[in-house]
């Protein structure tokens, strides 16, 4: 019996075009379609047994791969992954990336032998070019190349509702610190919506902005915070880097919230039972893990039609604001 | 050809029992050493074929079982863990077990049916008698039926060094505060080194040990603090346990580590960069990992007589500590 593969090669097309066709994906351009459907009629094929194809081929197991399970971030997000992959009768295979390219382009190895059936990934290595738009693999927070599906929070808004919630706090000039990487991510958005807002709403602020890998950064903050010391209101990229932040307030004796209110992002707790550990602006990582797990599968059906999706996110009162 | 189960079945024994003779494991007993000797010489088989035989049933995966992964002691250990086992070119299938049995039961289904090579798991049922001693299994923090291998830190010692380290700091009227489980783990220790260390220094202590899950524990704990209020120096159970004493604490208006000194047990970090939450009996995580799945290994690879680890804790001084 002729296998998709085969459908694939008459057609002259990809498996995961002859998959789109299949599921009616508008995407596909009309001559390719009519390719695929004269292939599909030639040998004689029909969804169902490409079903029971794909099926067979399954290992049952999908590979998660983080920068590091080392993190409430990043351990809460594999906590709810596990959880829905398991309910769909699957396994789930953790990889801690380090970062390292090698150790990811490993993993879509695995994906393209058949060895694991998707991969959900957090990545922020330059792996583009290893990665198909024919292949189940949803990334999270960034995204890759336009064809690769993503889940991530609305990062944009989040720094909006950010400048907004310490205008609530009473502040009257703001600041955004924070740090990015070489490569553009959805996680710039956060920066980008502090920036509009804090412009539309007439409020005095200033950024801090460093690049991830660079040298002295605590004496840059440091510098920065010195320089802006009436500032009465601070964003940061992330809780984590809020801490940073934090430290360096204490050493200039700055009380927090009593002088500074403080928002972070991500809303990081150490177990399920803790509180948050500042007020933050917080991503809806149970939902994330959900609807990343959700599109996987579709994918690993064979149904590559929804490819992004956008999470809002919420305002979380902590310690480190008033209201 | 033979395979290794067919000795097994002709001596009347487990497979383990034959990879037990193989590899010269005085734990056999000397009539059961014959009958398997005998067997290995009627089906002319060798060590090398059965190493063979080994290799090609490997899947190449581990799993890690953890009540969840959403808790930085458990995920440091999933961190290092996934680090070794990976160093060997194998994966590592992550399940949150939630502490249902029956999670932890399907994946001793999957080892049974060879769907993983091997199991590292925390886990607080009783699943003994689903365990047998003959399948390559580490337990870590407590232990199954004497035949199951375990990794644990040591626990008495711990208890003994808290009570040496309050003294250090000038406590003379020590408490130990905690919860068990309804069995009794290797964690049990770390409260009787702390009675045993407190009768030796002949220091005054009180206790405070209810099962994990009575009512009212909050309750119990103020009321436990309040009767007790002239206490200078408290060893929790665990750090998490040691921050809902700490919540308590603040409520009675003492101050930390000027009134009362703290110290908990595991040390853990949120990430591998950020500080000790308090001063703590630090487990050595990243080496419980390393022995655990060394040990893994060797019992995959057919030597099953390497069994009990424990490893010695330290003290690390945090913010809860003068000294």
């Amino acid at each position: 019996m002729a296998t998709m593969k085969d459908v694939a090669k008459l057609a002259g097309v990809g498996v995961g075009t002859v998959s789109r066709v299949i599921n009616k994906n508008e995407s596909v351009k009309e001559s390719t379609r009519l390719k695929v459907e004269k292939a599909i009629k030639e040998l004689n094929y029909t969804p169902n047994e490409i079903a029971r194809t794909l099926k067979i081929s399954q290992s049952k197991t999908i590979a998660l791969i983080l920068p590091t399970i080392w993190h409430p971030f990043f351990s809460e997000l594999a906590y709810y992954t596990e959880e829905n992959v398991s309910k769909r009768g699957f396994k789930m295979i953790l990889c801690n990336s380090s970062s390292k390219k090698e150790k990811e382009i490993e993993y879509l190895d695995m994906l393209k032998q058949n060895k694991v059936d998707g991969i959900i990934a957090i990545t922020y290595n330059d792996i583009d070019r290893y990665v198909s738009s024919n292949l189940p693999i949803v990334s999270i927070d960034r995204h890759f190349s336009e064809g690769v599906a993503y889940v991530t929070s609305d990062n944009y808004n989040g720094g909006k509702l950010a400048v907004n919630k310490l205008i609530e706090n009473g502040c009257k000039k703001i600041a955004f610190m924070g740090t990015h990487n070489e490569r553009n991510t959805d996680v710039d958005n956060r920066r980008k919506g502090f920036e509009e807002e804090s412009i539309s709403k007439n409020i005095e602020y200033k950024i801090f902005d460093e690049i991830e890998t660079g040298q002295d950064l605590e004496d840059k903050m440091e510098k920065f915070l010195r320089q802006n010391i009436n500032i009465d209101g601070i964003f940061t990229i992330n809780d984590f880097f809020g801490l940073r932040v934090i430290k360096i307030l204490e050493k200039l004796n700055k009380k927090i919230p009593k002088d500074i209110k403080f928002i972070g992002y991500d809303g990081v707790k150490m177990s399920y039972e803790q509180d948050f550990i500042m007020s933050t602006i917080r991503q809806p990582v149970e939902q994330m893990a959900k609807e990343a797990v959700e599109m996987l599968f579709k994918m690993i059906e064979g149904d590559y039609t929804s490819k992004k999706v956008k999470l809002p996110v919420y305002y979380i009162k902590g310690d480190t604001t008033i209201v």
